[in-house]
Parts: C-alpha cells; sequence; structure tokens
C-alpha cells in the first residue's frame, strides 16, 4: 500500500499543517495540497513558499474529492470546520487532525461525520513551538518527533495504517493510543507545566519588586518559564477541552505543594532533600533516554 | 587601586570558585591561588588543570597571609569553616563568598568575624550550573553575568570596590543590594521555581502512568524540569536558609494556583485567556531583555 495521496487539504495553513505539507512535497507522496484559512496574507504566503499550490478560504468547496483533509487549526475552530465540510466529503476521503487535546476532537468526529468514521483518526503531532504561521513551516519538522494517533473504535485499520505511513514517511515515531489515555498523559507532562509557568510568570509580574526581579533572573527562570511565552487563546482552549484530566492533575499538584510549604515551614529538610533527590533522578534519568532518542 | 591579590585563597574549589581562580590568573591578578576542599581527588584536578597553585585540606593553615578568601561552598559548611579559620586571617584579608542566600550568611560573617566585618562582602555571583567540581571551572564563566555584592553595614567602602574591581575584571555585572533585599528576589526568580520543579517531577514520577508520560514528554517538559535536576542537598540547605522569604513566595503560588483551580473547575475561558496573557505578555517583554544582555 503506497500512503500516495491525489489530494491533499490543510485546514490551518501554519506551522504544523505546512511541515506536513512540505515534506510530502518532497517525498513525492502527495500530488496536490490545497490549503485553507483565514488569513489572505498567510495563504499568500504559503502559495509564495510552496507549501500549498493552491489556497481557498472555503473549507467546504475545498475539500471535495480531497484524499485527506487534515485539521490543523486550533481546537476551538473544529467544531465549525467539521460541520462546514461534513455533507462535502467524498466517500473515500480520509479525516484526521492535529490538536493537543483528544476526547474533543473524538467527540467532534462523532457529532460531526458519525457518517464516515471509519475513515476518521484523531492524532497530535507533537511539534510545538513558539512559532506559527505558514512562514514557520519547515521541512524535517517531524524528524524523531513522535506522533500519537488515537484511532476510534470506528476507524478502519486501512485508514489508521495509512495515516501512520504518512507521518512515518516525514520521520516521525507513531504511538496508538486511545483519547482517553491520550489526554490524560497530557494534562501531566504538558497541560499542567503550561498552566504552572503561566501562574507563576503571573505571580512574579504582580509582586512590588517586580522590576528588580526580572533584572536578576537568570537562566533557571528562563527555561522554567518559557513555556509561560505560548499562546494564551491556545492554552485557554486546551484547559477547557481538557478540563477533567487537567483538574486531577491540578489538584494533585496543590496537594503536593501543600506538602512542600509544610517542609519548609518546619524546616525538615531531610523530607526536602528525599523530594528533591526522587526529582532529581527522575528527571536525570528521563533527560538521558530523551537524548538518546532525540 | 589596583585589585592585585598576592594570595587567594578559594575555599571550595568548584566551578564557581575555579572559574574566577583561573580568570583572575588570566589576568594577571594573582600571584598565587591555594585551593581549599574535602576530597583529594578534586584538589589534584584543579592543580593539574592549573586552576589552583597549592592545594590544602586544612582551611585554618591555608588562610594564612591571604589578601582574600572567598568562600564557594556550599552554605550549609560555611558555619564551621569560618569558626576555623577566624582565628587566623591576617589584619588585612577580605572574606567574601558565593552563596546562593545572603542573610544568613550575613549572620555567620557577624557571627564568626565579628573582629573584622570591615574586610567582610557577602556576594553571589549569579552563574549556576548542573556541573560541578574543579573539572567544570572554565574561563570566561562570568563574563556577561551578574555578581550581586551584599555589603554589611560595617564592610568599609575600599573592601566593596576592590571585591567589585575583580569580579568586574572577570566580565561580571555588579549589583549592589541588601541581604534581604537578596533574599527576596531570588526566592521569588530562583528559589521558588526550583521547589515548584522539583514537587512537579516528583508527582509526574509518582503517577501510575509515568512510564507513558515519561515517554511522551517533550521539548516544554524539558526546559521546565531542567533546574529539577539541581543539586538535592544544596537545594535542601537554600530552602532552609531562605525559609522565610521562600514560604511567602510558595504561599503566594499556592492561593495563585486556588484561584487557577477554580478557572478551571468553572471552565472560566475569559479569566484563564487574561492570565495567560499577562503571564505571556510579561514573559516575552522579559525575554527581550535578557536575550539583549547576555
Amino acid at each position: 500500500m503506497t500512503p500516495f495521496l491525489n489530494k491533499l487539504v490543510i485546514i490551518g495553513t501554519g506551522l504544523i499543517g505546512g511541515s506536513f505539507a512540505l515534506d510530502l512535497k518532497r517525498l513525492g507522496l502527495v500530488g496536490e495540497v490545497v490549503g485553507v484559512g483565514r488569513s489572505p496574507e498567510n495563504l499568500e504566503r504559503a502559495l509564495q513558499l510552496g507549501v500549498i499550490d493552491h489556497a481557498s478560504r472555503d473549507a467546504a468547496t475545498a475539500v471535495r474529492d480531497a484524499d485527506l483533509v487534515l485539521l490543523s487549526t486550533p481546537v476551538g475552530q473544529m467544531s465549525g470546520i467539521l460541520a462546514q465540510i461534513a455533507p462535502h466529503l467524498a466517500a473515500h476521503t480520509l479525516v484526521s487532525d492535529a490538536g493537543s487535546t483528544k476526547r474533543d476532537v473524538a467527540a467532534l468526529f462523532r457529532q460531526h461525520l458519525g457518517h464516515c468514521l471509519d475513515r476518521c483518526v484523531p492524532a497530535h503531532p507533537i511539534a510545538g513551538s513558539d512559532l506559527s504561521g505558514a512562514a514557520a513551516a519547515r521541512y524535517s519538522l517531524y524528524e524523531n518527533r513522535t506522533v500519537v494517533l488515537t484511532p476510534l473504535v470506528e476507524s478502519r485499520p486501512e485508514t489508521v495504517e495509512r495515516i501512520a505511513a504518512l507521518w512515518s514517511a516525514c520521520g516521525a515515531v507513531i504511538k496508538t493510543m486511545s483519547p482517553d489515555e491520550h489526554d490524560s498523559v497530557f494534562a501531566t507532562v504538558s497541560h499542567l507545566p503550561h498552566l504552572l509557568a503561566f501562574a507563576y510568570v503571573a505571580q512574579v509580574a504582580a509582586r512590588p519588586n517586580a522590576e528588580a526581579c526580572f533584572d536578576l533572573a537568570s537562566t533557571g527562570f528562563r527555561d522554567f518559564t518559557r513555556i509561560a511565552g505560548s499562546h494564551p487563546e491556545m492554552w485557554r482552549d486546551i484547559a477547557l477541552a481538557n478540563r477533567t484530566a487537567l483538574l486531577a492533575d491540578l489538584k494533585d499538584y496543590h496537594a503536593a505543594l501543600a506538602t512542600v510549604i509544610s517542609m519548609v515551614e518546619t524546616s525538615d529538610g531531610a523530607a526536602m532533600a528525599e523530594l528533591f533527590e526522587t526529582a532529581r533522578d527522575a528527571r536525570t534519568n528521563w533527560f538521558q533516554r530523551f537524548k538518546a532518542k532525540s
């Protein structure tokens, strides 16, 4: 089976969808790429850069006869888009997405694409960046990066295989799990730290001595807060979409922090050293593995 | 005034003290460097690498006739060392340190060196690293880095100037503030995030799905948790030493997190977007300034 696509439609022509299109073009795995978006300037840029072959502001028309429609918009826009495109999907069109949460996307697919769930696979390419827009798209973005597929029970194995093959061709490592599992893991490793970092920077900024603090903040601060530079609306949508799993993690963390506070309050050095050592060892082990695979 | 030192004694011959010695040697600002430490292997390495000229395991003997004694051990060891060296300091010997907390060091200087406080200046070179030991010492570590001096009311202006001149010669930017101010600022920009990162990684490691979490953690996780790879005992000492300021910050953060939890609980997207935007803007502004000066 060749995963070759005669026509790929990217809805949301930015870093994620654009980089996917670029790699497939270079690999000769796609005939025509149509980019759909709301910003004429961004679409024009995508055309100029060769990220897409045709631009459209109308998703319903664009998806006709597509082999694959990839939704790479913020998750908050997907419901409207799915409603628009649902009546216009051909009998062979596959649908996937690139959203950071999967339980909600699975539910949206189920709501709008009930007639073709066998051809749907929610997915999450883990290649975030603080860059965005078509101009940020680049070759090999997915080299050695993970793409999580969260097939529905209805998804046909052939659908999952073909979408996996396309991402694999871009150099990605494929992992498969349920939408619930995905959201629980990403609440822990991504959504929680984003909220912690946002809350932390907001607290520093609100201090009476904020000026002196920012003046003396250094590389530890820089790295710890990098994710607080992320897109506010995108992260609001993620927090809303993954509310249940995120809340559980936030509450666990809040409780863990109460324990830390009591360690500091009682000057319990032994408990602190033990906690810090557990964390240091886990982080060091993780980082060795992460470096080895990236 | 030349800041030239006939004899510099580094107590704790690691990254911080060693890099200071290397730069002063290269600049011709020091005649002889004596390294004091507990590990014979580390001292041997420091001699081999030319970081020090002589090694000693006995601080009391080593400090005789020193122009400057720099304590670059963990703060937890300083009381014992100061008690040992106090009777052996010459009338012209200056004493400084490189500890991450300053209120406690100021108190230790006051406790042990009451007879020569005019020649003491607590200091904090901001050049942390996950590397340590004499082998980690390198030239130009302090280039464009900040060194905070927290003079005592008793510190003579000449003492402060000479120590400032030495650090400036290494390329450092000098800031002067009170020990209290220092500890309050560093609780906020350094100690709090370290504890938050330690607590976070320990929580992930304790999850039933820790394996899956670590497997899918990516660059955001890597940067947010880098400081959780820091030295457990060193950070226990810092948390104990800066207990008051750190507790205030921890409690503020705990309260801020309760607000975040209630935003998520009530799906208050507007409040989240506002919080995230405040943080994003503050972080982006800070990073522009930080990049410009580093």
